[in-house]
């Protein structure tokens, strides 16, 4: 052991102390293990294995790129919610398992809090369950509701975890695309993307399960209006299916913009999993927590599945976005409400991202929610014969952006699968970044012109 | 609007905010939906909706009841931990996203850790993985690695998700119990439990994929000798299987025992997945960290996994934990380091609680290892004829001392499958506990008798 300690002081020299414990008698295996065929993947996620954060994580990872890639707040989350999680460090209790289902003070906040927008009472034990964030509300919803061979619609660009997911339940993902209407220069808002009813209708069959909306939408930043998400409903009680609604962004609206609850609309309640984020909702991604609301025996499967996973979720980390949760509720009536004030400072720095963009002859497609915006790249025409690679257009035009202009974002074919074609085009900025980041971005789109 | 924050300010009168609300012409929904029979639980969790810890909880959480059922230690956590979570919490960057597989930090103290304890180098991005407390590197393991109809060997009694998680990934799990060898008074300690290496070996077949060991053991606190793991070591070996080592108390080790690592035999690093907890490493079970360390092939279908559930862990929490380890790290060698000086702690305490089971009657089988203990209870002849439910002894057992004794305790046969039989007399108790409750339990002791 004095050998251990003595290696330790010197934690930096690894290879040096391996050498020393391994001569000192330890057991040292050959790291050239024989692989047994029997030990590969199980067949639910062959071919899963690819993801757009992993690889780009890794690329813009360099201190000297200017990241709008990842939705990935750079800008401070509210100053209680971190006082909040500080204090409840302290608490011995608040370091210890709680209710797997959702801790108690935050499902009481997520009860009293959405009951408003609900317009019903919300049983915060059977008509919530908190996740690891939006993602593994996804997946228990997913897992708990969907039997192999049944279909899942989803609509293209979609957040690309939901296409693995449901494969990984062996169940079939049958996608539609957003389709563009012509509009015309300033006028070209996300509003623009049309979802087709009856484009719609046809992708319903007898195997269908249910359907994943996302409103406002990631990558377009589009909103459901009310008369699309009536039209979208109509066609979810018509063949009797679940409806997934992911509102993460629910609060990412922008000036002359609503977002309406799907599950509020006539006959949707005892059929909608509407999901948030606590991530989106105070800026502070890296929390990972989420949860569900819904009618009690849809909520019950998702919370089968959360106790044979995961079984709980973090304790402090709950109670102190319970505690920032009825601050904000407390004043859901101020414009200094988190709720209101970080979409308002947000829009400023949409509209500067967008004005930016379009001086160097992009038209980015004005987002009307959620913090991304989108713009057709290959207005550009970009000489992109150096990247090599196969691939779609985005991708090459991404990596060919970090390495010449150090400014990565995220090519949206990354939220494609059929219809990588209509999308390829497209590269998704994120604008929830403090002021120096979007200086910097502006600095790279000065000097685009000079170099490029 | 203002309607809505006056009610606000009332918030606790909830059925009457709603009355309002609902008067202001909100739409309101029939609570009794129309259910659709299409909204059933999905086939995978059919018979999965049971849990011990959701009963449990509800039925120990009322204040009088003094509770050594769930293994939630009510200790203080050792103070570093807290206050770096409190730092880490001001830090912007460290409230967002971070690393999926592991936050870099993280990964690198735990390699740097167990170097020292597997002989070997270990690949922090490759040969290790954070996931939800250990509970989420078991789900991983078994849903990337193990397919449908194949089979996995577990020993009863077991760790109680490990049968609902092998039946959700539509696999099927083959038990065994451990036996008791015969032994006299107070030599009896979890070392009498032994498992039967003929008959571990009658459970391999052509379907065979992995096999779940955990040491130390809970529920009965054994330590498997490492004579008994190269037993096991070489069946799996010889059946070519992947070893999943759950050791999640492998710092809780009692005088004059040791823990062994099975990964650490010769030829089992390249099929082992040893699995650990930073709820059981620092006492901080609401953090919900764990993480596997193990060849790169087997951690790569688990990364798989964990990219479609979850995405990735906690920022905060994986930040202040890579502190805690460095911190630990550093007195490795010496007696305060916590991963010493916890089970020095505990080890009083199981003393006191065992001598106070042997003060009613009881013959507690002494651990080696963990921080539970089990005792036959059937030897007090309780008159359970008021227990009027169906069940098991033991279930009927601890729901008499809920009742009369405002005792908690868990029944062992939660833990059971196939030989509920060979357990039914068994309950568990835990002594993770401050002295306070360990004197209430005392008391309870001192009146037990008189009473009964």
């Amino acid at each position: 052991m004095f050998l251990i300690q003595r290696c330790l002081c010197s934690l930096n020299n690894k290879a040096e102390l391996l050498k020393i414990i391994c001569a000192s008698g330890c057991p040292r295996f050959s790291t050239s293990a024989k692989m047994s065929k029997k030990f590969k993947n199980a067949r639910r996620i062959e071919g899963l294995g690819s993801n757009v954060w992993v690889e780009f994580f890794n690329l813009s990872a360099h201190p000297s790129i200017v990241n709008l890639g990842q939705g990935q707040p750079d800008i401070s989350p509210p100053a209680h919610i971190k006082e909040e999680l500080a204090k409840v460090s302290a608490i011995d209790s608040m370091n210890q398992y709680t209710r797997g289902f959702g801790h108690p003070s935050l499902v009481q906040a997520l009860s009293s809090l959405y009951e408003n927008f609900y317009g019903r009472s919300i049983d915060p034990n059977h008509e919530t369950i908190v996740t690891v964030g939006g993602y593994g509300s996804l997946f228990n919803a997913i897992q708990g509701l969907v039997n192999e061979e049944e279909e899942v619609i989803i609509v293209e660009p979609f957040f690309d975890c939901y296409e693995p997911m449901i494969k990984m339940a062996g169940a079939i993902p049958v996608s539609l695309p957003l389709r563009l209407k012509p509009t015309k220069g300033k006028d070209w808002t996300s509003a623009s993307w049309i979802l087709d009813l009856e484009e719609l209708e046809s992708k319903f069959s007898s195997k269908t399960k249910a359907l994943i909306i996302n409103t406002p939408h990631n990558p377009t930043g589009k909103i459901f209006s009310k008369e699309e998400l009536q039209g979208i409903a109509d066609l979810c009680i018509k063949y009797d299916i679940i409806c997934i609604s992911d509102e993460v962004y629910e609060w990412l609206v922008y000036t002359g913009r609503k977002h309406t609850k799907i599950a509020t609309l006539p006959g949707m309640w005892e059929r909608t999993i509407t999901i948030g984020s606590a991530g989106k909702t105070f800026s502070v991604t890296g929390w990972k927590l989420g949860w569900s609301i819904g009618p009690k025996n849809l909520i019950r499967q998702m919370q089968i599945v959360q106790q044979n996973v995961i079984y709980t979720c973090a304790t402090p980390l709950q109670e102190a976005l319970a505690r920032a949760f009825w601050y904000e509720i407390k004043q859901l009536n101020d414009p200094q409400c988190y709720f209101y004030s970080l979409p308002r400072e947000l829009e400023g720095k949409r509209d500067r991202i967008i004005q930016l963009l379009q001086k160097i002859g992009l038209n980015p497609i004005i987002p009307e929610g959620g913090y991304f915006v989108i713009a057709d790249v290959s207005v550009l025409n970009i000489d992109l014969s150096e990247m090599k690679e196969d691939g779609c257009y985005d991708y090459k035009f991404v990596k060919w952006m970090i390495k010449n202009k150090k400014l990565s974002a995220i090519p949206v074919t990354a939220f494609c699968s059929k219809y990588k074609k209509e999308f390829e085009k497209y590269v998704r900025f994120c604008f929830i970044k403090q002021d120096s980041t979007l200086d910097a971005f502006e600095k790279i789109i000065k000097n685009w012109t000079k170099k490029s």
